[in-house]
């Protein structure tokens, strides 16, 4: 069994012991066999995977959570399934970050910010001399002494603030891309590669025994 | 006597009473009269505007700030400059968010955020279902409940936060389209809309001394 998290610029894949990612347009089906399991934010890229592999399921219909918000992502239902009936913070911090705070199994509330791909494709909007990559190891103890700099302690800085805030003395559980580096931060945190895949399991196991009963 | 602020994407003009804002490719020269000296961060637009009217001059050459920031845009100069000797952080809130730190005329360092606008760009560029204006009066007491209040509270949430931390207890100076508003937050924030034209009428003014000494 194979597990597949269809995101905007990657795939992720898990096979019980191994994570990998692809790209949308550079797909690989060699280490794909048997029934692949998937959950999907982007149309485009599940029917690229559907194209190129099969048997392939969408268990978006399986992944049921507790929460009063309205359009919760599936990736994002996923990762807070992860957690089981643990509290705490859920970030998946991939193209966007997600902030979701998680209450013994219920979801609480969210929040988006951009990824740092995606801050640096904002002050590209504004102006081709803010088009630098965003550089997360600037130190945040000194001011910036040119825009390079000045663009990369701004966006650090506005995540860690935002996720401070939220976090508080929560217990937090980062994924996703940037989740390793973010994670660093935090005492309080763990990173867990898996937290997605493991919210899938958790929904696949759920209607494995709702089928028994 | 006319300034213009030439920045990414509107032209702010000021005629020592009245400021006004034209958008590049709509100029509307009829209240311009005199001389116009001018600064500006957009090549292209400084060329509309120099296509459209004369006599237009450049003044960047006239605006002295110490710093040791390289590449500092002449107009978050002009704003720090039209603090003369004070001391505080200078805010432009427009297309960027630029924050700069000023102590006694000299300038410290500075840090850049996406404007609201670019924010929106940044998620518009992960995803299509991210596409949604920010809305800066999202309440920030609640944890969002859907996707667009989620992209507003991140966007409003790490802008403040990054400005809480940056000015501290310094004065703190508001300028830009956004500057206002922004202002509201801070119980010792001043919003001066003249702010760089201040700068600039400060450069113009040591330069004119210069010339008679």
């Amino acid at each position: 069994m194979i597990l597949c998290d269809i995101g905007n610029t990657h795939l992720h894949f898990y096979n019980g012991s191994r994570v990998w990612k692809n790209s949308p347009n550079a797909l690989d089906t060699n280490k794909l066999e048997g029934d692949l399991y998937y959950i999907s934010v982007s149309p485009k890229n599940e029917e690229l995977l559907i194209k190129a592999y099969h048997p392939c399921y969408n268990i978006a219909s399986l992944l049921h959570l507790e929460t009063t918000y309205e359009g919760l992502g599936v990736d994002r239902k996923a990762a807070c399934l992860g957690l089981g009936l643990k509290s705490g913070v859920v970030i998946d911090a991939g193209s966007a970050i997600s902030i979701d705070v998680m209450d013994h199994g219920v979801h609480v509330g969210g929040v988006l910010l951009p990824g740092f791909g995606a801050y640096q494709q904002a002050y590209k909007s504004i102006s081709k001399v803010l088009n630098h990559p965003i550089n997360v190891r600037i130190p945040l103890d000194i001011l910036p002494q040119n825009t390079a700099q000045a663009l990369s302690f701004g966006a650090l800085k506005s995540v860690l603030l935002v996720l401070t805030e939220i976090i508080g003395d929560k217990k937090a559980y980062f994924t996703g891309g940037d989740g390793k580096f973010l994670a660093t931060f935090f005492p309080q945190a763990i990173y867990n590669e898996l937290l997605v895949f493991e919210g899938m399991q958790h929904a696949i196991a759920q209607k494995l025994e709702s089928l028994k009963a």
